[in-house]
């Protein structure tokens, strides 16, 4: 494989926690947690049941869709002003805590880039929140494209906006099924695999599986 | 709307009741509701991926990976011939208890085709174990357009070969993300929803709901 030339991340569930909402489903939820699982699980599909129909919504108004389809599943009738705070907790996500000090390493050998699903607003409010502002070379977002992971279209828009060739990329995402997207369309693949999961059977494997992201620096170091 | 002209339904989980698998789990799985609801769940999941991904492989060879992640996910090591029982379910799964008479009540008034993601094998196979041959005057696959519900192609096949503009189809599915997607596509849509559950949030709503099958062709005779 060539030498890796760049690392591109993914955002939720990678580097910031998507279940640091949990916190604000409290305020409302008996089981936050359950709420929470269900609200990332259908914010997930209804990403790719939207790109599959082709009425692409922005990930915004998906995570306040799929927000609504959870409360209703839980069986929770929430003000308006309380479900627009437990939206806004997308604002505020934190990083998982070893990501901060494994990105100001990786940056010192690499230009690093975020490439998401979320929305442009999305990204620079999380990222802005984490004073992560000084990391990322290029912060990419599925919004251009109008369609969402895995769909190669949003992969194409990091070796476009790099001038990087993909084969010299190193994707890394916590979730199975990017990594293995990225890999179909031919990227170097880390996938964190933060809870020893099984990987998803789709036919594509990441080149290395990592358990946090601070191993990664060392990882690259041992590389050509 | 124009008056309905032709029924087509979904296969899985809509005529015939995928969890009736749980018999065969039972042999080889201390929780076998959990390991059916987990294979659904990836096989569902697996079809949209690769749909996104661009690499289409057929039902069979996707509910076969399902099959191998709800193992593993399960903590369950089964020989290759437990493993096979356990797919070739699928070829014997049951009809809900009220579909067969449904369907001979509708057929006297429309004709009824299947359209499903069923590999076409695995289509006839089940249709056989039913008794259900002389229902339908199509069995149409989304293996013809190598992809997967609910993308649009996929729903087209159903006027292109019934001939029947898809306004006067009436698409019928217990999956609502497939009752969703057809009525994005532009279908009449019933959602049979037998559990009760909250409709998903992807901007399309079904015509009607009904419980089950058995309400169909007594609302169909007060429509137009």
């Amino acid at each position: 494989m060539p030498a890796v030339q760049g690392c591109v991340f993914d955002a939720y569930g990678t580097l910031f926690d998507v279940h640091s909402v949990i916190a604000a489903c409290r305020e409302v939820a008996p089981d936050a947690p359950a709420l929470s699982e269900t609200w990332r699980a259908k914010q997930l599909e209804y990403t790719w049941l939207r790109a599959l129909m082709g009425h692409y919504e922005d990930f915004w108004v998906i995570t306040e869709a799929a927000l609504r389809y959870a409360l209703r599943r839980h069986g929770l009738r929430l003000a308006p002003a309380q479900q627009q705070r437990l939206l806004e907790a997308y604002y505020r996500l934190d990083t998982y805590p070893e990501v901060p000090a494994a990105l100001q390493q990786l940056r010192q050998r690499y230009p690093l880039a975020i490439l998401s699903n979320g929305s442009p607003a999305m990204l620079q409010a999380v990222i802005a929140h984490n004073r992560l502002q000084e990391i990322f070379t290029q912060v990419l977002s599925a919004d251009a494209v109008r369609t969402y992971k895995p769909h190669p279209a949003v992969y194409e828009l990091a070796p476009r906006h790099l001038s990087i060739p993909k084969t010299a990329l190193l994707f890394v995402s916590s979730n199975a099924f990017d990594a293995i997207g990225a890999k179909a369309f031919g990227f170097q693949v880390a996938w964190i695999n933060r809870s020893g999961a099984p990987l998803d059977e789709l036919g594509f494997v990441p080149d290395f599986e990592i358990q946090r992201l601070d191993e990664l620096p060392a990882r690259l170091a041992s590389s050509p």
